[in-house]
């Protein structure tokens, strides 16, 4: 029994809602527990400097907690005058991972900016801003799809993300805020329907950890996908029949 | 007949949640309108270099828009370098108007830490933060009164705002976005709940205005804040009962 | 009797040299009491992005006070590394108030830079920034419609700004630093010729203020800025001859 | 066959120089084949606010690398005016990387700088630099050892990293350049001598990878760091001596 | 003759005005032709932290030039979010040349900040602001003599500065912005009463220097520097009195 | 004797390696007694604005230490913020001396980045980097030479700096840091190969120096110089051929 009261292989309850604010293309407000996150999804008519020209899109993502997202007020980037490397590290990732599964080139030359602003954390910031932004992801790309009709539907795959880790020697599914801050392994999967990995990061900074260890939170990672994958598609109902038909991979 | 189908002095609908956030001593969601914003107060053991050992607290505010809060996406600030102007003058108007209602000496050596994060603006931004951070300080505050009980208790007055502007020559309060961004006149007023003015900011960039203006607005404000003051008072209801019970000026 | 023997309605000296620096297209150093500003004002054949290819001109401020301008010296912004809020909210409303008195369209495709510096500050710096910018953009724009003639001459009203308060429940016209700094109201006023408001902000930080009250610092307040008027015409003479001459609204 | 020749499993030559430059405590520069890196350890005897008054120390990194490193000049940080994300994420991974093998209780009240500046980039320099950073700090440990004699030798395990990857379609151990740039799936991996992972990150942005590739390229790995360790003892030699003995965990 | 009138070892006009600014407790406005600059010196009872407890006081410079005093409009540094090298370079230089006249042990536990700001430059701005800033600290320091009575009078010497430069193949002294443009070889000299260098800076990137050029522009610049202490002296008077009573070097 | 057993008019053991790295197009390590400078040349086809179109080159450095090049760990700059006051003035020095010996009209429309990144520093490290830039300038030329052949050869003559010293009233060349943390007089020297200066820059920090020091100086630091030529020439050999050899002026 956790501290919680879950089971090892339990996840929190999931809650989301599409159109949560009136401007950005593609927004939805996603619960984990008590992690609450923004995840909007804007559209630009441009690429970056590196891409012009090529006749592909691009994805980027920013990742901010307010303030008072965490039991200590945290001091606002602005005001250190500098981005944290954690920041650094959570965005660079989401905007990797939700690449993975879009066909860049069917996208055409556009820039998918989304924003994931956590109003409360309460451990697993990063996965649940991945699976807000998927969905949030698919709505803005289908926005654009009822306009212009792409002919080839760029995103291939379902996508969601999930932890895992080790603590008190036990291995866990979908860490909350207690038992992440004493883990002893750290595992952030990023997985599509099909299963297969599309990002892997451990880290055991309190305890090295083996292969079989390494194999067992993959399973409870994989089991944890799965049942996010099924709230995506819950959540997306018929905003999903595209997914999958573009591709040609 | 406005816009959105209101008359010249009504506002737009306001919700008010309480407790939005965990984390925070005095955390308030308030729409008006469209607009919406979140308020967290939290409270620090220190002041600020200037007040220490002087035995009085302190009041500061940061304010910030969600990057997809507006139309087009805007820059982060970390990503341009620097705050804007704007979001600069608001945060120093949120603190000092707030600073008028309360009694720093019968705070003591501490800091209200307001937080206004907009989630989506459709004008009157900094009238709904000043609402919404009242509601949010009473909470911080009787937080720390239920455990330490005050000598004085320090919040002395209700205090609100509002906007009122002219836009085709009529003169209209609580300016949505839409009206604002075409308005002649753009003021904005905040005032306690006896009737006496806190801040005045009145512009008329596109239009001078005379005396006769300036009083008409000021009555029309006058009576909003009435009624926003009543929001306040239901949504606080008996945790409002220690409102200027301390207050000796 | 005030501080420096004044009358409650009495503004302080005023002394002003135009064409100080030999650069600038307009360049104004001027006195209120102690309070000494240097305003130049530079023409720039380009306007922002925001208004490129529309026709318009565009007037921008900046305000900054050299490092011993004050009793203690202030540590320059870039040594800090930002702009403090003060500045940014001086800055601001100088360029917002000018704009109110210049056809931008009849400037065509030009920015006014206006550069404030403060030399010596003594109260009222922004209001005493405003009449020198004032004058010195007046200055500037002749230069530019001697050279091309504008089918329309752009300034269209004399414009200056004061400050009046309430200090000891007294009130006050035109603040010194030692009455600012222990009013208990502050208000800022910039007015036309033809007495129309461009700008009211006033703050009850330390105490709140009737209607009353304000009326009587409006009445306070036109009265100084009719003289500080006069004094503009005096010092601009026959080159005043245009102002207004091409204003059509 | 590979681009330059080396089987799927070989890596490239390794040289390492201790006591490279003279002021640092511990001074490594080190090649993996065209990668070059200087690795210098620098002790401080205090710690970040967070761990003040507890008794433990701290191990941090910052990683650069010479404009110069890479085919195209890369902009110094500092005139672009922030540390890029990539970088953040590296000096953050070898930071935490080498506290996983230090007890920093044993270590006490000091800080650990560890500086990996890229000469020459041709892959794997984060991998590299952790080796190099790890070998540093065995001699930056033992010149305080044989100072003050630590109670528990702090040094509980050897540690290095190594990169594995997928290229069309080949599973391959040391990614140079020219395959890190083509790689499917890009893979770190950190590890202890007895075979356990310390780190693992995992990227399959142009491709998504099975289990079954994860375990190969796990394997793959664990081999290449088994080599890597040997190239440290080799390197130490005697200095190598205490490296465990004062594990307790 | 020279662009301006001037014979090839003839200085323009100086001016010098003592007390110009109310709080610096020195304060200069200083002009050397058309270039003029304010140098206020104010007094910290503090010094860095290099040199905290050992005693001795500390001289630093600040210079920096209102945007409108060169032709072009420079954008201020806060703007561009850096110091530019110039300016960087001459506050050094100003800082260092000061420093070596002033008995800084004799000078006890203090900072004097040099604030050098240049309201118009028309060449020669460093040096003016030497010559202006020298004034500036006799007056400071003398506040404190009066005060305190420095056991040993920390000025040694008198010091001025001046440039030279070689523009068409001439020798010239003292430099206006239009020859310094075009100068082929430009150097400048700080030197002290009794006709010791300071500082010499000199660079020919136009084209190099023979010898026998430098000694020419030493004889040069040795009196111009003369003429410029007697000035010095002229202006300060009987304030001059304790220079160099205090030294024992 | 020195410190280390120098005569006064000795230079320290100079070694060069050329074609350092890989990627730079000019690539020196330089070694003068333990100061060790990596000296890094980029050809890049662009100029900064202010030359687009004038069909002339430039040449521009940027200087830097490693952290622990030094006894105390210095922070790097995008740590603090800021690019420290020093650098600047040797980057710009840097840069303004190779520009005096390169013909920019020949080069054409390129820009010459010089990285100037110091391993280890103890003393000269600004006068070794020219020297080693310099080297590292001609391989880069003759890069492009080989490739384009330019009708005028750009690099018209040898340049090398030194360090020369007051250093307990004795005159010493190639000062080391223990002698330079020491010295009374500090100048830099930068001299072409037919003897003429490009840069000087005496500083008497400590005491001011004659006339007569100073051309004791020059001819200390004439005849270090062209010693340093001679290994200039030695470590170009064949490839110094045709400096000079486009040379008009």
């Amino acid at each position: 029994m956790r501290f919680d009261g879950r089971k090892f292989d339990q996840m929190r309850p999931v809650n989301v809602i599409r159109n949560y604010t009136k401007y950005a293309e593609g927004s939805v407000y996603i619960e984990v527990g008590d992690t609450r996150v923004i995840c909007n999804v804007s559209i630009e008519d441009k690429v970056p400097i590196f891409l012009r020209g090529k006749g592909e899109g691009w994805i980027t993502c920013e990742y901010n907690m307010l303030p008072r997202a965490t039991q200590i007020r945290k001091i606002r980037d602005i005001t250190r005058g500098k981005i944290d490397g954690r920041t650094m590290e959570i965005q660079r990732l989401i905007g990797r991972v939700l690449r993975s599964v879009v066909d860049l080139k069917a996208l055409g030359e556009k820039t998918l900016w989304i924003d994931c602003d956590v109003i409360q954390a309460d451990g697993g910031t990063r996965t649940t801003a991945i699976t807000g932004a998927f969905i949030a992801i698919v709505d803005a790309v289908n926005k654009l799809h009822r306009k212009k009709n792409f002919k080839v539907y760029p995103i291939r795959k379902y996508l969601s993300a999930i932890s895992v880790g080790i603590v008190n020697n036990e291995k866990l599914l979908d860490l909350c805020y207690a038992e992440d801050s004493n883990a002893q392994v750290d595992m952030n999967i990023a997985m599509t329907d099909d299963g297969e990995f599309v990002e892997i990061q451990g880290t055991g900074e309190e305890k090295p950890f083996s292969r079989k260890d390494l194999n067992q939170l993959m399973d409870l990672g994989e089991n944890g996908i799965k049942k996010m994958i099924e709230i995506e598609k819950r959540s997306l109902k018929m905003d999903a029949l595209w997914i999958g038909t573009g591709d040609k991979k």
